[in-house]
């Protein structure tokens, strides 16, 4: 964790944070984040498709199916509440009201968020110590902090803010990520909290938000597995003060193409810190007949282990990328398809150039960029993966030892 | 490859082999096997799903569109002849024609099968070279020469023998396969030879081998990549001399659960031979509702990175499993699913029983049992994997260099 690289980043209008450790990890790494928003935010809230859900995510997923805003999130790392019952439940509760009360808000307006390891009950009396200390050391400036406290097998704390221009006024969006692992491209992505300051209505920040999260998270494989407590929230305050945006507007596409980016960049994050990876691959198919089938073979080539394994170990084995093509699903025509390594053509129409030296250059950067050309149309999708390397096997070998 | 501890196969009645090396490895070892009846045998024939299809199974899928009988099967290992091109086909056809003209059959009733590198030209030189001293080699006992010649990353050859009561006769099945990657659940495996003295009728021999590969090489996952070779080719040449079996019947049924057997277990030999594999994983998965929710789970389970590399670290870590069958697609409930490592309940009605010390005990055998029980129904299904290692990885880093 490269910490004394990252500024402190500047805040977000009316939020704030705090990210201690309450002794939930063994290493006595942060653990216990805050989020707190001074005034109820209109709040969206996306989950994991798995049907095992942790029980902070059944909370909720209750609580925002009948309450459009929310003013704050506590969330621990170092342990998933999933898989624990009705005594897990009852601690998701109970980290809710605590959290509330000190902070003196309705513990309507507070959600709960876990991350760790599966099955165990969680340490509520160490968090139950920690929550006072927590809310105490809430800051505009402690972002960084937030970020941290929410990592498992993140090597770096992932936050991004973009600014974006709202008639006169100049709005922010940040973004905390973790990732790394049980990353798989169905569903969103391990927990991601958004901030913004901007007044934006609650419909439209959804329909933002599940397109950004469908073009980014979605889109992202590490390891295939779904995760039970995959959540991304978003949180809009509306401090800006601008003019409330409610309807499909050039502010609206603004907003909207800002979230794309910050979710893409966060996702390469993600990404890029994948469990043991050495390299960021970034897979873009274009020429296809629809959206639908270039997501499919992006899909397929971005979640091959083959593929991944040739991309750490420098091979230019492109035949493992038409191979992951071929099983896709989609009709493809071997023939028609060209097939690039960084910029390097190594298969012409379904043959092989003979550029294996140039291609194996092309993979020793630290992203590298799969392009694949169906040569059947022109849609195109992009996903994102990483290389697949011994150090993976070892973090997940030994993930609770 | 522990050669001498395998003894010499006794002979499926009118069945030759032969096994050499032609030099397209580069460790010369053998590549270039030969599967020869005295007599024209009817044959069934599947194939890999994925769209991309070496040249060797296009052409034997245009021939047994047409032809119900083959007489020999060449095949090399170290070379897929996959997107080679109208060049690869032109030596997939060249391979065939100089078989027949030495053994002296029509070029019709014999195909050619290649695994290894996808993307390279065949050193046809190499193999013309070396196919009439492999034709001269044929013989009834070198069953071992053959199954060691279509080995590529395997570690050990795979053959098995069954004998089946037909009247008051006794038929031999014999089956030979190569595994260890590119394995997936959604396809048959890497090659199999099926090759039998018994009669039966095409249409019989094509129900029963479909049959087989659905509950054993269509349940195997190594790493969820699909090939472009994979292939199962089963020859029934009749020198039996039973009464043919041409309808459903006790001997139909006595053939079909022998081959249930006979490719469920060279679907083991597989999975505990996957590329870097130290264990053997079996899934089971009962209480479903239905065979297909059973599969769905097991499939999901077996393939799961983050279960197999658990196993590997003797992890009981059974969130990951509760958490693979959670994004099977099955609609389950946690509060109703037992989960099991070996004899050990590791999970009873979605909570831990912390027996983890015993569970991790389990876990140290060669083959690993998971039982998952979702209290359901009555409805059962099998999968087979392997554990995940850093071995698999530097084998598939380095596998062209």
């Amino acid at each position: 964790m490269k910490k004394s690289s990252i500024p402190r980043m500047p805040a977000v209008h009316g939020f704030r944070f705090a990210g201690i450790s309450a002794g939930i990890k063994k290493t006595g790494e942060k653990d216990l984040a805050l989020i707190y928003s001074e005034v109820p935010s209109v709040t969206i809230g996306l989950f994991t498709k798995n049907n095992i859900k942790a029980a902070p995510l059944k909370l909720a997923i209750k609580r925002l199916s009948v309450q459009n805003k929310s003013q704050a999130i506590i969330i621990n790392s170092g342990n998933a509440n999933a898989c624990t019952g009705p005594e897990g439940m009852k601690h998701a509760k109970e980290m809710i009201v605590q959290t509330a009360g000190i902070l003196r808000v309705s513990s309507d307006l507070v959600n709960v968020s876990s991350t760790g390891v599966i099955g165990e009950q969680l340490p509520i009396h160490k968090i139950r110590k920690a929550i006072p200390d927590l809310v105490q050391k809430v800051s505009p400036s402690s972002l960084m902090d937030a970020a941290e406290a929410i990592m498992t097998t993140d090597s770096f704390p992932k936050v991004l803010l973009k600014k974006v221009r709202i008639g006169s006024k100049t709005g922010t969006i940040a973004g905390i990520a973790k990732g790394a692992g049980m990353i798989c491209p169905d569903m969103a992505t391990m927990l991601c909290y958004i901030l913004t300051d901007i007044s934006i209505s609650h419909r439209l920040l959804g329909r933002a938000i599940k397109d950004a999260v469908d073009r980014s998270f979605n889109r992202l494989a590490v390891d295939n597995d779904m995760s039970t407590n995959d959540s991304v929230f978003a949180m809009a305050n509306g401090l800006l003060c601008n003019d409330p945006v409610t309807r499909d507007s050039k502010e609206y596409e603004e907003i909207s193409s800002t979230l794309n980016e910050l979710t893409y960049d966060l996702a390469k994050l993600i990404a890029r810190d994948g469990e043991g990876a050495t390299k960021l691959i970034e897979v873009i198919v274009k020429g296809a007949r629809s959206v639908t089938d270039a997501d499919r073979v992006a899909r397929a080539i971005s979640g091959s282990m083959l593929v991944k394994t040739a991309v750490y170990g420098n091979d230019p084995n492109w035949g493992r990328i038409i191979a992951a093509a071929g099983y896709s699903g989609v009709k493809i025509n071997e023939n028609k398809i060209d097939i690039y390594i960084g910029r390097v053509k190594v298969m012409r129409n379904g043959i092989g150039t003979n550029k294996e030296k140039q291609a194996g250059r092309a993979l020793q950067n630290k992203t590298v960029v799969i392009t694949v050309d169906l040569g059947a149309g022109d849609k195109l999708a992009r996903a994102l993966s990483c290389d697949l390397t011994e150090k993976y096997i070892a973090i997940n070998a030994e993930y609770r030892t």
